[in-house]
């Protein structure tokens, strides 16, 4: 048996194989289709990942990406400037905006407090985020922070030390996911959802 | 809603879910994990997939991928010279390779005839393969098609314009997979399973 065909191709196999979620068969099939593919989208798609490592960076004062010195978020003066929503992570971002419910300032903490893991809260940034609340005439501080067990606790963590005169601090309810069957719930969150219930 | 977080983010998820098999949502995630990537990785991964398109091209004897100008096989003089396995493409090679079972050469034929298609047999690499038996001694073409209907009607095209006193043409067999169950066995492929039977 033949060990390989060609290195070049053993190595971009490899290194699609390195990618979240490729596995070698899925990244052999990817490295042979580059290898068919005009060398004009091949650049193309080289020049894109280079172009994500040099241009993009972090905002200055929220930590989500952009290619400026503060991000399309922060600079749009038609969002509500007194509502900032603290999330772990820019996927997070993301996933609120898609929701079309919210139109405030972000500010990304970069994971949530966890001693197992060896995360302080001088690792996150939570120090950013405390200047931030003192600089500004902020209302309100939506945590939406993933409801794990580090989640919860990173949540009381901030609700203790931003909460104040003047400033309101709240989380995103926890509950049953719209669509879905209580069956399929665990009991975790249908207890959550329980203590959650609201007047109808 | 916020279209978009940042441009080069936007051009790299496109790129990405170019490639088959990757939709909308693993192109974006797979976009993000660049962005976390060290650039180190990133910069290999836009190398190799440059690198594949500059040094890969075909073998001017088998039209095999190479980046010399024979190809490993062609060049590897333990391998029996007087076989030639005739194959579509080069994955079937790979599948080949795997099994353990050849150590002939072979002659990829970039297709099948296919009227519908509009692919000729002048379009395949049909005249280069009489060419080459023609200048060497070889003494048994194995067609290597895979059976569909134009596979199946190359291969009878072939083993005409082939045969002669002296080389024998050959296909691999068609049949029951190793391993699978005749009740999930479509019906040409018992068919031919039956047709092909061997005495035991």
């Amino acid at each position: 048996m033949l060990d390989s065909l060609s290195p070049a191709l053993d190595i971009l196999t490899d290194r699609l194989h390195r990618l979240p979620g490729i596995g070698r068969k899925t990244a052999q099939r990817l490295a042979l289709f580059v290898l068919r593919q005009d060398e004009e989208h091949v650049n193309a798609l080289a020049d894109a990942l280079l172009r994500v490592k040099r241009d993009i960076h972090f905002c200055r004062q929220c930590f989500n990406i952009t290619e400026q010195d503060i991000c399309r978020i922060c600079r749009d003066t038609r969002r509500d400037q007194k509502t900032i929503c603290v999330v772990e992570d820019i996927v997070d971002i993301f996933a609120i905006e898609k929701s079309n419910e919210y139109r405030g300032l972000y500010h990304v903490l970069g994971g949530v407090i966890s001693p197992l893991s060896g995360v302080s809260p001088a690792d996150l940034k939570i120090s950013e985020l405390i200047n931030r609340i003192g600089n500004s005439d902020v209302e309100e501080i939506l945590l939406a922070i993933n409801p794990s067990t580090e989640g919860e606790a990173t949540m009381i963590y901030l609700s203790k030390l931003i909460k104040s005169p003047g400033i309101r601090v709240t989380r995103i309810a926890s509950g049953i996911p719209i669509g879905s069957h209580l069956e399929y719930i665990d009991d975790a969150t249908i207890g959550r959802a329980i203590q959650s219930r609201r007047e109808l």
